[in-house]
C-alpha cells in the first residue's frame, strides 16, 4: 500500500497553485489510487507563501508547492527570499503551467447583465484589453485572490462576474462565460515543489543555487560564471538580488542544467565555495517536460 | 521663466509612485516655484504601467515615473517587459524610497473599534505579522491599490481602516492610527523616470541595457560578462528573462556603474554588439544618492 503524501499549497482552493499541484500529482501517480480508491495525495491549503514553506520545515506537510516565477497570486521575490534566507527546505520538482483566465458567473448569466467584475488586481490587469473592449462600463472590484473572487459570486446577484481559474468555476458550480480572456497568451507561471531531500538524479535535471557575496566588486560575478563556462555547464536563469545586511551585499540566484550528483556540477560548486562567502543549494530536481 | 514639465505617474493620487515623484521633483527643483508661485511640475495620474510608458512615447507627457523593482502596486516584470519590447523611451533618472505602511482611519477612530481592514493584497501581505498580532479578528478586504483603499474610508463608518501611504492620509483628510506597520523595515521600491533622451553624464551614473540572445548555449552569458570584467566595469544588477519568441530565446538585463558617454562603457557595449543578436540601451542616468 502506498502512503498518502500530504502536500501543502498556496490556497485557498481553486487557485493556480492548486492547478499546478494537480498536474504534479498526475505526474507522480497518473490515475493511480489507494487500495480503497482513495487519492494518494492529501492537499492542505495554506494562505501565505512563508507558511507553506514553514509547514514543510516543521514536518506538518511532507511537501509543499508555491509559485516562484511570474505568478499573479504570490510574490516571486517573497518565495525566493524565504527559500534563501529563512528555510532549509529543498526544491524537489518544478511545474510550469500556462496562466489562463476565465470569466465566471452564476449559471444562466448573460454577458450584457454583468455590471461588476471581481478579481485579484493582477488578474484584472492581465485581462485589461479584454475588459476594456467587452466591459468598458463595468466596475472593477478587487479580491485577495482569484479564488476568493469566484467564491464571492455564489452570494452575489447575476450582475457580478469573477475572473478566475477553470477549477474554481467547477469547485463552486458556476458557469464559464468566456475562456482564455488574458491579453498575453504566452503568460506562464513556474511553481516549485519543496521537500526535505535532494531529489534523485534522473538524467534531465536542474540545480538551483544561491551565492552570497561579501563585496560587490567588479568581476565578482564574472569569476563565478567562469566556473560554469569552463565546464560547459548551461545556466538557465540568473538573477542578482540585494542580500540581508549581515549576509553580504548581494546574492546571485543561479539555475543550471544538471544534477548536484553529476561530477561536473559538484566540482563547479566546490570551486565556487572558495570564491564566495557562502553557497546555498536550493535543490536538484527533474526539469519540467510538459512545456 | 522655467517651463512646466508634465510628468505622468502610476496613479491614482496617493500611491507610492506619487511619493517617489515628489522626491524626484524636490531633487530637480527643491523649493523653487514658477514666477507666479506655481509648481514647476504638472502631475498626470495614469492607471496602468503600459499607459504611463506610452504617454511618454506619444509625447502626452515629457516624462513618466513607474516602479521597476520590488513594488507592491505594479508588476516589476511588466515594467521591464514594456521597456524592453514595446517602447523607445529611455530611463533618465531613478528614485528609491522605503516602503512604509500606515493604518489610516477617520479622525477620532479608536483601534478597538476597527473591524475591517482594506488594502491592496500585497500591502496586507506585507503587514501580516502586525495584523495578526493587533487585529486577529478583523476582516481583510481587497482593493485595487492602497490609494483606492484609503479613498474608500471616506465613505465608510468608523469600523473600517485602510493600509496606505502617508500622503494618501493627508490627501483625504484622514488620521494615521499607526505608522511603520510593515513587517520588513528594509523594504524598498526602486522607481525609474522615463523620457525621450539619454540623460547627461554627471560622473556618478548607471547604465541599463538589455542583451537579446539567439541561442541559450553554455557560456554565452559568460562571454557577455567578460566584456565588462576585462574593463573593470561594476555590474550592479543582472537578470535573465525569457524573450518573446521572434526576438531570441533569452534576454539579459544588465545595470552597470558608468555612463554610455564614458569611453569604457561605450567600448564594452560596442564589443557586445558583435557577440549577441541585439543590444538595446534602456538609458544612462544619475545613481540615486539618498539611499
Amino acid at each position: 500500500m502506498e502512503n498518502i503524501i500530504r502536500i501543502s499549497y498556496l490556497g485557498p482552493e481553486g487557485t493556480f497553485t492548486e492547478e499546478a499541484l494537480l498536474q504534479y500529482a498526475e505526474l507522480l501517480y497518473g490515475k493511480k489510487k489507494g487500495l480503497q480508491g482513495e487519492p494518494l495525495i492529501e492537499k492542505m491549503a495554506i494562505t501565505t507563501i512563508p507558511e507553506v514553506i514553514k509547514s514543510v520545515d516543521r514536518g506538518e506537510a511532507l511537501q509543499g508547492i508555491i509559485p516562484i516565477e511570474n505568478s499573479i497570486e504570490g510574490s516571486v521575490n517573497l518565495t525566493q527570499d524565504i527559500l534563501t534566507f529563512e528555510s532549509e527546505v529543498k526544491i524537489i520538482a518544478e511545474v510550469t503551467i500556462p496562466i489562463r483566465h476565465y470569466l465566471i458567473a452564476k449559471p444562466g448569466t448573460k454577458i450584457k447583465q454583468i455590471k461588476k467584475i471581481i478579481s485579484h488586481p493582477h488578474a484584472t490587469a492581465q485581462c485589461r484589453i479584454y475588459l476594456k473592449t467587452n466591459f468598458p462600463e463595468c466596475e472593477i472590484i478587487a479580491a485577495n485572490s482569484t479564488a476568493e473572487a469566484v467564491k464571492k459570486i455564489v452570494s452575489q446577484d447575476s450582475a457580478s462576474a469573477a475572473i478566475g481559474t477553470k477549477i474554481s468555476a467547477e469547485l463552486y458550480g458556476l458557469e464559464i462565460i468566456a475562456g482564455d480572456i488574458e491579453d498575453n497568451k504566452e503568460n506562464k507561471t513556474r511553481f516549485v515543489i519543496i521537500g526535505n531531500h535532494i531529489a534523485p538524479r534522473t538524467g534531465h535535471d536542474k540545480t538551483s543555487i544561491v551565492c552570497f557575496l561579501k563585496k560587490d566588486k567588479p568581476g565578482s560575478l564574472f569569476n563565478i560564471l567562469k566556473e560554469f563556462a569552463e565546464r560547459n555547464i548551461n545556466l538557465t536563469r540568473l538573477e542578482s538580488r540585494p542580500a540581508k545586511k549581515d549576509l553580504g551585499d548581494y546574492v546571485f540566484m543561479i539555475d543550471m542544467d544538471g544534477h548536484l550528483h553529476d561530477k561536473i556540477i559538484y566540482d563547479a560548486i566546490e570551486s565556487l565555495r572558495n570564491k564566495v562567502y557562502l553557497v546555498k543549494i536550493l535543490g536538484s530536481y527533474p526539469t519540467w517536460q510538459n512545456k
